[in-house]
């Protein structure tokens, strides 16, 4: 017995998965950690990002807190005071984790895709 | 510029994941329906097993039908009434979902091991 002989309609099923990166005590990075990221380059604001990500600002500070305390430079830069009333903005260092972690997550795709498609096959090949 | 420049003490990280089956409109497997069986399994009896995992009786209901709707044969068989007040069995359908899940779950952690073996790797070549 293979689970393709238990599933109904076998074919139609699929892994789908999630990445993160850790570091030794806390999260350092992971899809919603990109999301958030680039919202602030978008909009130059944390708190804009997080309204847009339906997040508390506190949660969203936490989350650039824990990426600025894990990396030699910092992820975001914020500016206080000024006619725009601050902002925040993203370093080269962030968009260099962001590359890597989209890069790392396309090989993911591959290889969730590479164990649906043998499941399959070798429901298959019976 | 790597990742491994940007990370303060990048030997500490590592990639962790989850992964999931899903049927075409539903969730079918992952790490909590097989811990959700074998609790099934080893009190033979639902609302045990959900107490153990501190979730409701309904919500671990809607998982075994979420289950037992995407399969050929049902995955937990519940016995009403007698005098132990019915209970529940899991299948050797489920048995082979969960080894086969135990597997894949398996080569996902070689997988991300040698994810962050290769970001570690390049970071100490330069």
């Amino acid at each position: 017995m293979h689970i393709t002989d238990i599933l109904k309609n076998p074919n139609d099923f699929k892994f789908i998965g999630k990445l993160w990166l850790y570091g030794k005590d806390d999260r350092f990075f992971g899809p919603g950690r990109v999301e958030l990221l680039e919202l602030i380059d978008q909009t130059g604001s944390i708190n804009k990002a997080a309204k847009i990500m339906e997040m508390s600002y506190k949660k969203a500070w936490e989350m650039v807190n824990s990426m600025n305390s894990q990396t030699n430079k910092p992820m975001v830069i914020t500016h206080t005071g000024g006619k725009a009333g601050g902002g925040a903005e993203i370093t080269a260092e962030a968009r260099e984790v962001i590359t890597f972690f989209k890069a790392l997550h396309q090989r993911f795709q591959a290889y969730l895709e590479s164990e649906t498609k043998n499941m399959i096959a070798f429901g298959n090949k019976k």
